[in-house]
């Protein structure tokens, strides 16, 4: 339910104002559906109230295009063309990243999780866009590709207010304790555990 | 992840492209934060496949409007005028439904839920809508003002490939048995439980 009320108001000597413009940090994790979705529709709520909004999926092929990458395409372009909404980037990690000139780089998934996340630091240092999404990006840390002590400190230390949203099984609770919201999703049933398959506009 | 497999092919006699376009029951439910949020992310994967796509949000007042309704007002244009992606049609319980003339009702919230239930059970009789996201209908639900039984009777019975997701607390047990899917979010951490307030673009 919107506009809930906080349970205790802390004595952190922030006036009310400071406290609601306070940058967020969110981890969705946990077996269940709905951790990249949920992250899908805030970054949809960012960009309607004019925020701009950056994607970074940490996938490991490019040729992987889920329904919302085109959806956000074209709220970009109502930005681009009719300033509506926010500014909409959309980098994936397969097979190279956009700003990077090494292609097919498929094979080091270790790098290019590196090099995104490095990309990812340097926007963050230079407040470059106000909603991030880190798209499964607890899987680099997990496999030791991307330093979870690093990534706590940088968002730790970061400027401004610019919120992230990191999804992904197994969160590291360095992560989870640096966190302002943790959400997990729990799968209680799902359609693939009766033999249906996945589908066009429900799954991808 | 996307094409996941089925752990095991059902003895259903169906075939796999029948067990494919079998329309999907889903729930989110539980006391976390991202149950309308995965909701509305995957409305906008439908619209991206160009599902024509109903919300439904049995919130008592109508004076609210999130985000999301703002940016699939703009989804929706994008259809009307340019063919991209599904239709979208927005309808709220508070002070009566888009299609009633009842207005200034919201001082019956249960007719209102019943009204609300009565049209989608209608529009889901005559295939109107090809994606359906029932937004806090436990609710009424739970408060008795709609049966669960005709709910799950109806949703059971419908006819052709029409998706509906349910969100909200305290799902009723019947309707998560006939469900597909069920997602749980579970609350691990929350900013107001710090104190903070909710903020533009991150709550609404």
């Amino acid at each position: 339910m919107p506009q809930g009320q906080p349970v205790a108001v802390p004595n952190d000597g922030l006036s009310t104002r400071a406290r609601r413009n306070a940058p967020l940090l969110a981890v969705h994790t946990g077996p269940g559906k709905g951790k990249s979705t949920a992250a899908f529709g805030m970054a949809l709520r960012a960009w309607n109230a004019g925020l701009d909004v950056a994607v970074f999926q940490f996938v490991k092929s490019a040729k992987w295009k889920v329904g919302e990458e085109t959806a956000f395409g074209h709220l970009g372009r109502l930005h681009a063309e009719l300033g509506v909404g926010g500014a909409v980037e959309w980098h994936k990690m397969g097979s190279g990243w956009s700003w990077s000139r090494k292609t097919g780089s498929e094979d080091d998934h270790a790098a290019a999780a590196a090099d995104g996340w490095a990309e990812i630091a340097r926007r963050l240092a230079e407040q470059r866009h106000d909603f991030y999404v880190l798209d499964e990006f607890t899987y680099p840390l997990k496999w030791g590709w991307v330093a979870t002590e690093e990534v706590v400190e940088v968002l730790g230390n970061r400027l401004g207010r610019q919120h992230v949203v990191i999804t992904g099984r197994d969160a590291p609770q360095p992560l989870l304790d640096a966190a302002d919201l943790v959400t997990e999703m729990t799968k209680i049933k799902h359609p693939m555990d009766a033999g249906r398959k996945g589908q066009r506009g429900i799954e991808w």
